[in-house]
């Protein structure tokens, strides 16, 4: 196995994808963790493979797949007959996977970039008291969106089953649970929730550093 | 055909990606131009079908997916052996295929959120020459990295053949070249765009205004 190598940070939401993807898969791989705050993406061992200096850097013999998205369906590629299909066949089924898929990354921007992010790097924003409020109800019109899309989905974010549009999405509601999202506001959020924490992809690739210290209360208006 | 619709606007990067991939693929659709002037991408025939207001929305039958990497992935799915193969079936080939099209979203930071919005929304960092200079400079850097992989890459940017990443990649290129990108400093990308501006799914694709009006100089010293 010591040629499939993955390199990653501790509550990373990117990194948390092709995690679950493994794990989903029951793919073996050496895990490297690599510490942010030592800069260790920037350091030989993954700017070997990766010269962004970014992680996940992912190495499977002589292939080399950097991209979070890529990885994932890349392993999902690799493995479809492996352990379970993140991908469905049907035609319909898939195409509501690939758009929530993609849609999550809404996420990205009214959640990491708009909000926890500024707080992180101390932003001028956060003294504009109107703006940081704005963008709170930015996220919050965002998760009403998905809270709507649970009340029909069917207990996975789409559909019956547990999909590559869940490795997308799950990690997001997480890190925003850790960032201080009150999930009570969002009733099928939190049903979904406590449901996937106790997943043994989720259980197993659960961010290590969050054991040992508190979150933050950065979202809690949202 | 008239079940299958594409919404879209002119000179929309994300829009000309499902755009390629339904000429690549031989696909008929029903044509919807929308005009971004008259915000029509919020109107009622857009909204109907995306709630977010934006292009491209896609419906397909009793299928809708709005999300421009959704619709190509959709298409490619469900047309696989139709028209052109736009994912290698290869494993290696594949990866670097998912690799360069994930990638290639670097250029919608540093190109396009970094530097050409700051100037249709006239932003007071246009005022930081400092800053402005440094963004110039990053995007340089990475239109560099893309120049070497056309080194080596085979004519295409992900190999030998037009695939989801030239999909990706190519609007790109020629949206910064409408922006003032000078290409003779990039002689692989330029050798790549000549090639690719005669390609029947690109001709067939042209943002229809480009015709009509000058570009603007915004990138001339990238």
């Amino acid at each position: 196995m010591a040629d499939t190598i993955l390199f990653w940070g501790s509550g990373s939401v990117p990194c948390w994808r092709p995690m679950l993807v493994l794990e989903e898969k029951g793919v073996k791989y050496d895990s490297r963790l690599i510490s942010f705050g030592n800069k260790e993406h920037k350091g030989p061992d993954v700017m070997k493979y990766n010269p962004r200096g970014q992680v996940p850097t992912f190495v499977d013999g002589d292939i080399v797949v950097n991209e979070s998205l890529a990885i994932c369906n890349y392993l999902e590629y690799k493995y479809s007959d492996q352990g379970n299909k993140l991908l469905p066949t049907d035609v319909k089924e898939r195409a509501l996977v690939l758009q929530r898929q993609y849609e999550a990354l809404n996420l990205n921007k009214k959640g990491i970039e708009d909000i926890i992010y500024k707080h992180m790097r101390n932003s001028p924003d956060l003294q504009d008291e109107e703006k940081m409020k704005a963008s709170i109800q930015a996220l919050s019109d965002e998760l009403a969106l998905w809270e709507g899309y649970l009340q029909t989905s069917g207990g996975y974010i789409a559909g019956k089953g547990f999909t590559m549009a869940d490795v997308m999405f799950f990690p997001y509601v997480a890190f925003f649970v850790r960032m201080g999202l009150q999930l009570n506001k969002y009733p099928n959020i939190k049903n979904y929730y406590d449901n996937l924490v106790t997943r043994p992809s989720v259980k197993a690739t659960w961010p290590p550093h969050w054991a040992e210290s508190a979150g933050k209360e950065w979202l809690k208006d949202a």
